[in-house]
């Protein structure tokens, strides 16, 4: 990781200041780094020895931090990490022509790694990431989304990118496809696992640990997986508050309290957590399909646990 | 062009519905095709006989639409191509995330022609486009922006992509690196004297020919080639004229008027359409260095001529 975090400093540079000024503030303000380690781990514990998954890591990374640029312009977010967000520094113009910028450079790493396998993976989890978000705008503040739907956006918006991680360090390291299949399927959950953890974050977070505002997605009106189940379960009164507060965004102060309490009495916060937890077995057990070095293959697994039981 | 228009309706296509309704939207209003169009030729005027000529010639089109549709964004404009902008019509979000999958699709469109030196010229193309709109960014609203950083801005922001479209047909069709390096200088003159013409007809075109709005650049404070050049040939009452309009955008409904009429005297708008035909002769140049197919080097002339004679 070590390695990885040099290689994103490298190469973010550009001879216009602006792009590593607002690209290093992004990255320096840290992050898990889960996805580049996702590559890092598939890649060793399938045997691979070469180098490449270095740059592949920092791309991975490039990929991500491109897409938290643009996701702040398009939710005009003051807070990422913990801190004043790219947008609300430099403005929304700088955030998307910086985000394109750190994409393109993610493409010229890949070129640089000389798999046009690879090349394939990440062009196609970077395709199903932009449709996720898109198809994210579409169901946004309608609490009558359905659970597929929920699933279909965080699938493409965030599980791609951790399937796609998880997939390169299996086919770099020449493993056959039922490899490649298995890492990509644990990914894939993890990735589910993580979004559903972060948007129930959103509800019962610490803010200090979170680093974000909690009940940004509720001012938002996004239709998570806690509202659309307590939305589902309500009755005709409880879904006359979710359709005023996620769907008209008429908000006033103990609304947030009034959803939470809402969300208790439905279950909607333990069933989401319980999602969460089967997708997470639903990772390890992908897993452990794979022959690999056993100790990397154990810190795969702790990832998953650790997705389900962070608080950040 | 039939065939790279049919690819280019086909690879927009998404489940998503709003991804080809929203690409469809700025695809269907037309533009030009230059770009597409050079890499035809040059491959065509090398004596390439394969197919990959129309993919990556989609591609080239699919990276200049997903810039529009972040320039809108970042432009504010509401005009584009003579018709509505995405953004006006869909927001800012929905552009963003479009262009972001219109941009993924051409890497996706990369890989299928699967050589990895034509990837590299268009991730580095792709990044020094976003590199020169940032750079746009640091020299906007300032008239004392001298000529080398407009040259750098627009170097990066429009040229790089139409050196890149040239120089693919040549690598494609095996050709040897001075032939691409001849196709790529004629790419890279021709998108100069393309972006100066755009720069000039936002002071001098007829509205109607042009599908966007006249003095558009002008309102948002553009430093462009007939501002920096009258700037810098104006005495001191100019000098504030223009730090008023252009710096502080504190415009009344005569100033685009007076702007014009300076730029007259100070032959801002006679040397900037000189400095296109200088760039257009560059190009033919270049192009005269390469041996190849005579009907389709002459048409590369052709669109040389027309990038400095159009008008619109």
């Amino acid at each position: 990781m070590v390695s990885v975090n040099r290689e994103i400093v490298a190469r973010m540079h550009s001879p216009v200041a602006l792009i590593p000024e607002l690209a290093g503030h992004i990255v320096a303000a840290g992050g898990k780094r889960l996805r580049p380690l996702l590559t890092l781990a598939t890649a060793r514990m399938c045997g691979y020895t070469g180098e490449h998954h270095i740059g592949l890591a920092a791309c991975v990374e490039f990929i991500h931090t491109a897409t938290l640029l643009h996701d702040d312009v398009v939710d005009e977010s003051d807070l990422r990490r913990g801190q004043a967000s790219a947008n609300a520094l430099w403005g929304n113009q700088a955030s998307v022509l910086v985000g394109d910028f750190l994409f393109s450079r993610s493409f010229q790493l890949m070129v640089d790694a000389g798999s046009l396998e690879v090349l394939r993976i990440l062009a196609n989890a970077s395709a199903t990431i932009a449709e996720g978000e898109v198809l994210q705008l579409t169901t946004a503040n309608d609490p009558a989304t359905t659970e597929a739907a929920y699933f279909d956006v965080i699938r493409g918006k965030t599980a791609a990118l951790f399937a796609a991680a998880s997939r390169v360090g299996p086919v770099i390291a020449g493993r056959p496809d039922t490899d490649a299949d298995n890492l990509e399927a644990y990914g894939m959950n993890l990735g589910l696992a993580f979004q559903i953890v972060d948007d129930l974050l959103d509800y019962n977070a610490d803010q200090g640990a979170l680093g974000k505002t909690v009940g940004d997605d509720f001012r938002e009106g996004k239709a998570t997986l806690p509202v659309l189940l307590a939305y589902a379960r309500g009755d005709k009164k409880e879904r006359t508050f979710w359709r005023r507060v996620i769907e008209d965004l008429d908000q006033k102060d103990s609304d947030l309290e009034q959803a939470l309490s809402l969300m208790q009495a439905r279950d909607a916060i333990s069933d989401s957590a319980k999602a969460a937890t089967r997708c997470a077995e639903d990772a390890k057990q992908a897993l452990l399909a794979v022959d690999g070095e056993s100790e990397l293959a154990e810190t795969l697994a702790d990832v998953a646990d650790f997705c389900v039981s962070r608080a950040y």
